[in-house]
């Protein structure tokens, strides 16, 4: 899915930035499982519009970075859904691999368990090899 | 689910608050239907972990809050995930009615279509009547 850069600027007026982000959700878009979190500034919810593969803002690196620059493990935007105060979205993406950078397909590979976590997923490759 | 204080306060260490804070995303036990997102400081944390029942930090109010403390919408817990970089918590939660104060069972209520945001849920009560 993707708009012109006329659309995707108009939209940004349904977004409520905080501190200049909103958080983005990510699910697959076939099993809906959750991949991932992370932030948006406007010029990465613009760019995530117009090319259709995701762009995050790195609070980290204060830099914006496309998923998958160095993996290759791209997400290809399917769906986009907006909550209601407007400061977080919701995406359906076509992921490529994984969207761990530990190899697993989803960021949440820890779940709680007898009050200790407990990794529930299997790698999909090893980090060592890709970064 | 719960954990004792004891616990609660041991999983302190896996997680990586900014600003004091990590995401929550929460979703439909069920039908794993992502139902909003919002925030916990740490006391936030620990409350949901003791008593089974969600509880965030509202950075508009600036002060912890139950969900469902005015709506009676409360969210027991049934499952609990954390991320690589431990700044996001996804809960599987047990939603009495709708979680989104305008009505909606999912905050995500609307969906981008032919560059528009348009809603695709049907409200389940009445805002006016209950808040």
């Amino acid at each position: 899915m993707r708009v012109d850069e006329q659309t995707a600027r108009q939209l940004l007026s349904s977004l409520n930035f905080k501190d200049g982000l909103v958080t983005a959700v990510v699910r697959d878009w076939r099993t809906k499982q959750v991949l991932m979190v992370a932030h948006q500034n406007e010029e990465a919810f613009i760019r995530t519009m117009v090319t259709g593969i995701m762009h995050y803002w790195s609070r980290s690196r204060k830099k914006i970075w496309m998923k998958g620059e160095t993996s290759g493990h791209i997400q290809r935007v399917r769906r986009v859904y907006l909550d209601c105060d407007g400061d977080s979205l919701l995406y359906d993406v076509e992921q490529k691999i994984a969207a761990c950078h530990e190899g697993y397909f989803s960021c949440f590979f820890r779940r709680l368990r007898k009050g200790k976590w407990q990794i529930y997923l299997k790698r999909r490759f090893n980090p060592s090899e890709v970064y």
